[in-house]
């Protein structure tokens, strides 16, 4: 980081009202205790009207809506944004992208967009290919992260067939949402600055630990199988993955342990988050920020939501770690992010 | 361009054995002269066996092989490799990424590793995003190309059901591929010097003329369309929208049309390339390296296919002018290459 960035402002969007876990169990057919006991998410969003099965929200909508609150918070204008970059699991379409509707409904022009393709850590991907981005031509860019499952939530099935355990599970543990960042070299009205960034693949001869698949023409009608997580295998790496970028990431900001005030852990549902910040040994003293609970894991949006919760309650020269783990094929995503005076 | 970014060498895979216009009527049940005079692609490649409908090649398969052999053309090993970038419209899955299944392939470790989701100006894109990931600490990087059209290829389809002509355009026009570079900001055994490149979304307000779906488990028995073209604003906007582009990267370099020796033009169809660069006018003598007659449209591998040809051809201090419209949603890609001397 030879030259800081700063996030001006963050926004957030999260389609329609929260669904609790009584509401949810009375489309899937499980017991809110369970969901409670194991899992300890209490609410979720999803842009999908559980009645009808009727799509309420696109990805685009939600990107944009972020977007927009994040840029009317930092002030800036259509005209003052350098690029865009938005992360996602789940794009609207194969082509054309999310990322280049998101840019039509904001009236964004001739700027480069980019769309990567990411899971949970697709925000601190977007991060810092944001950080890359910006020049003295491009002085202010966008970065979103957004994910919307109502292509792999099956509302109108047949309600005589049984639902699998790992078609119920995704149920419970995913959510939808966006979330949006202005970043830029400027310090002028920053409300946080990056301190260290690490994005980096660590799956080298490790199996995949979550498949998530999309069907064509030609293989719709197999009737094969969608998703499929691992959750032995993120139960047994996470934890100390999570352990080993905190560190990293806090040296890399030239800091110690204890200098960090705020820590923004993995969210993949509040119980296997409060275990995994509890193998994590944060400094005694630092405050966890964690959103799951009550927004369902929504995938690339969450460290979004997460920094846009950090942003209300840091105050100038305290720091921030944000670490984040993409089970898929092993990313190792962090940030230091400090209070802007 | 602060400090020029050097190709060091390139990688190509295509598929199988060139598919001639004759086999591929007797799947698609059309004539092969009409092929020869509308369409102008003469052969393709296709990662699936027209006779079984079984998919013979991944896109991690081809982007990895092709990957492969810019690198040992280059002499550099997985250590010596930076980061990685993939461009396609077709990942394997939506999770996990083909980019970390290639690294993982390729024994690339520790590593950023992106996946531009991105179509006909995706190559582009992907230089764009690896010239910005060069630094002290990453003086080599890989960025790869790559498409597979087979989850959308309905080869075992009711022979009693006549093909619509949007589905038999797109047979006739697609092809499955790969190609990849190595990047460096070291010119010691360079092949090219990038001297300018655009990458800007210009779709503001205009809509898409290629759109192509993905399915879940939600909406794969509703049998919605999955591919979309619309032909004639391809053939109104493409030419125009090439001919602005070229202009702008020569310009971009600090070189009058004149002083560029190779066109390498948007690649549709054989036919259609060929009234595209009618109406580019390059200067008298340029000479054109084009490749979609024989390996059919493969998208986000193209340009490095082309480009691949190009290094066989150009002597230090020719230049060359890439032009990429991506009709999705209308993005402009663009990027003038030096031989190295």
């Amino acid at each position: 980081m030879n030259r800081p960035t700063h996030i001006l402002a963050t926004g957030t969007a999260l389609p329609g009202d929260p669904i609790d876990n009584a509401a949810l169990c009375e489309v899937i057919g499980a017991q809110p205790e369970w969901i409670d006991l194991f899992v300890g998410t209490r609410t979720r969003h999803f842009a999908v009207d559980l009645d009808t099965g009727r799509q309420t929200h696109s990805l685009t909508d939600m990107a944009t809506d972020a977007a927009r609150q994040a840029m009317s918070r930092a002030d800036v204008t259509a005209a003052d944004i350098g690029f865009l970059v938005l992360g996602t699991a789940t794009p609207d379409h194969l082509m054309p992208t999310t990322a280049n509707l998101v840019a039509d409904a904001l009236g964004l022009d001739r700027i480069p967009t980019f769309q990567l393709q990411s899971g949970c850590s697709g925000a601190i991907a977007a991060f810092d290919l944001g950080i890359r981005m910006l020049d003295d031509e491009r002085q202010l860019g966008l970065v979103i992260g957004a994910d919307v499952c109502a292509k792999h939530l099956r509302i109108d099935r047949d309600a005589s067939t049984a639902m699998s355990p790992s078609e119920l599970i995704n149920f419970v543990l995913f959510g939808d949402g966006a979330g949006a960042a202005v970043l830029s070299h400027d310090d002028d009205g920053a409300q946080l600055t990056m301190r260290s960034l690490i994005n980096r693949f660590a799956g080298l001869g490790r199996a995949p630990a979550q498949q998530i698949e999309w069907f064509g023409l030609a293989d719709r009608h197999l009737d094969g199988p969608a998703l499929d997580e691992d959750y032995k295998a993120i139960e047994q790496w996470v934890p100390s993955l999570s352990r080993d970028v905190l560190g990293d990431v806090v040296a890399a900001a030239g800091l110690a342990a204890d200098d960090v005030e705020y820590l923004l852990p993995p969210q993949l549902s509040g119980r296997m988050t409060t275990r995994v910040v509890q193998q994590m040994a944060p400094a005694a003293g630092t405050r966890e920020i964690s959103v799951v609970a009550d927004t369902g894991n929504n995938g690339n949006a969450l460290p979004f939501l997460q920094i846009d919760a950090l942003a209300n309650e840091i105050r100038p020269g305290e720091r921030a770690a944000v670490v984040t783990i993409e089970s898929s094929k092993w990313i190792e995503g962090g940030m230091v992010l400090e209070g802007a005076s």
